[in-house]
């Protein structure tokens, strides 16, 4: 395998990440966007504005992963970063999720943010689960069945946070 | 005094929402809403679309406060309710939020929500919180110094919930 280089997405880059978020909004399993999003209008939802930053995971022209980063509140909440993550399926396995993490907590850092919260990740994703605790992010409470699984039914959403 | 009625907003009350939303976001002790919002920008941070609702207590022609309510997230995410409360400071302690609460805890059941999330509650904003806690939510969590009180500094931000 070859490393995983992380850069900021351009606009060229969109249609090169919508057909994995598209296969991961479908599956239902760990995120809660929209129904019927299309090329066009899920790009707002992924494709950030400053001071928030959108970046691909890249091994040359293929775009493996990509995650989103930027302030949870605006104003009197914008000390505080989130971010979200998207790895094609056909590239997992090979270190995009975490080489993505890392990249996002360091940025937050450098950024200035006093710390990171996740929203809403779902229980039963565990490998992000674990993943996250291991870049030191602890889980804050679990809103319960706060999740509709396509395959588990109602299952709960982690708050997961890290003080930097 | 006389009684609160609560009401669906239209167009024509926005603009008597808006002295009071501008002053409450001004004072910054509550909400982290965007600075810099004018009557047309803020609109569409509190006027919201179905299956969301907005609602406003009246006295005749005279708006106290407003609550906004919908899903907490679409899609996967949409059988949890969440919603936001403002009151004319002129008008507080005549139960204008608790009447506002009400309503909207009934109608998020009478919608079949399974549950409402409250996701940044103020933590020095303690008339809220035990209003909503008498009303039958409980704090899941506090996100620490998530929220910059003009007054206290960084400050924690609960999330609050009830589940039907």
């Amino acid at each position: 395998m070859s490393p995983v280089d992380i850069r900021a997405a351009t606009d060229e880059d969109w249609p090169k990440i919508w057909p994995f978020f598209a296969a991961i909004v479908d599956a239902g399993e760990t995120y809660a966007f929209p129904d019927g999003l299309t090329l066009e209008t899920a790009r707002p939802w992924w494709m950030e504005e400053p001071p928030g930053l959108t970046v691909v995971a890249v091994d040359g022209d293929r775009v493996l992963g990509s995650a989103k980063m930027g302030p949870n509140r605006p104003a009197r909440g914008a000390h505080v970063a989130t971010a979200s993550f998207m790895v094609d399926p056909a590239s997992q396995g090979r270190g995009v999720g975490r080489a993505l993490g890392e990249y996002v907590v360091e940025w937050a850092r450098a950024a200035g943010y006093r710390s990171m919260q996740f929203n809403a990740v779902v229980e039963t994703n565990t490998s992000a689960v674990r993943l996250w605790q291991s870049l030191g992010f602890d889980i804050l409470t679990t809103v319960p069945e706060a999740f509709d699984h396509p395959e588990h039914g109602l299952v709960g959403l982690h708050i997961m946070f890290q003080r930097f």
